[in-house]
């Protein structure tokens, strides 16, 4: 068993959900581990990870505007508003989806189902840099069976 | 340290909870792994995981019944309907949810809580085939105390 | 590769947040593990786990009284109430946020972001006594380069 760590820098250009899934799997096949287990780890508190179907632009325009409908953009809701009108409902769209993704690694890829794209969601208006941890646990070959 | 991986394949009968407990357990039980680590991944968009109570079946029925007063089957409020009014709900409910876990493992066995158990949940209304990435990483047995 | 693992018992005040990364910390960097994941459990279905900004209290405010709006109290829309109002509202809250995080480790520190805490969200209104089970896996060093 050996591991590898990789941070990865995702720009985002405001609201939405911005497909990994090329940058993740790019990292994966150089790291030559063939059975394990991959954490993508997201450091910030206004955006977050998600796996969802990556075929239709719908279905991120869908969830986007079911989060803002159940997370409204109203001040008067909310105390912690010290940077405009997202601030709060950034945390609580953060807190309803995931800060941390672990996905099995097969035959040296990653076994994301044929619907399933890795996005990062971001949740601010405006653009922001985003550091995610990639870490890698895992073995070069097959396991030998056991048990 | 070493590791294990199965693929567990589970019939749902159209929308609600499965437990899995049963065979999750049932596959860890024979890995020979007293301490470590193992993470379930649901290869779907449309179907998710849950630690949830295991006890009273209320429980499954009122989380269910919550999730469907707050992602309405209402086409209207979608673009992506191209597979019926459940399309969309399930990809949202499945956001809401988890596509996947981690839970330790000590003594040999699943460290969940006295009430907890496993779910599938199943966000379509039609009977599906759903494929879950079992993943165990761990020692035959305890860890040397380190530190 | 190696691993630790841990029994962290957390006393609660009833619902609400309640910061529990110092403990964490200091259970992790008397590990002697340099690089590597911990993976936090809650062993209960009526309290949970959550990444969230650990500077201002009305962020903990906010994102309880969210929480209360989406899933009310009132028993009139649940069949499980056998503990009172706050039961079914504990599981559902449980079910949207998390039971179990994985974080990594780095230079033998967790990786949080700046703004980040570790929090065990209590969601019954009397105090409890919750268990989280802390799995580090990983090792002494920094690992080689490879791939």
């Amino acid at each position: 068993m050996r591991q590898a760590q990789h941070v990865l820098t995702i720009a985002t250009k405001g609201k939405g959900l911005v497909e990994i899934t090329p940058q993740v799997k790019h990292w994966v096949a150089a790291r030559e581990i063939a059975t394990g287990l991959l954490t993508l780890y997201c450091r910030h508190t206004s955006a977050s990870l998600l796996i969802q179907e990556n075929a239709s632009p719908d279905v991120r325009h869908d969830l986007d505007a079911f989060l803002r409908r159940i997370v409204p953009e109203d001040m008067s809701l909310y105390r912690h508003n010290d940077e405009g009108p997202d601030d709060m409902p950034a945390h609580i769209k953060s807190a309803l989806t995931q800060t941390q993704l672990t996905i099995p690694v097969s035959d040296g890829r990653l076994q994301l189902g044929v619907w399933q794209g890795i996005f990062l969601f971001e949740h601010r208006a405006s653009p922001h840099q985003r550091s995610l941890v990639l870490t890698l646990i895992g073995e070069e070959h097959e396991p030998p069976r056991f048990g």
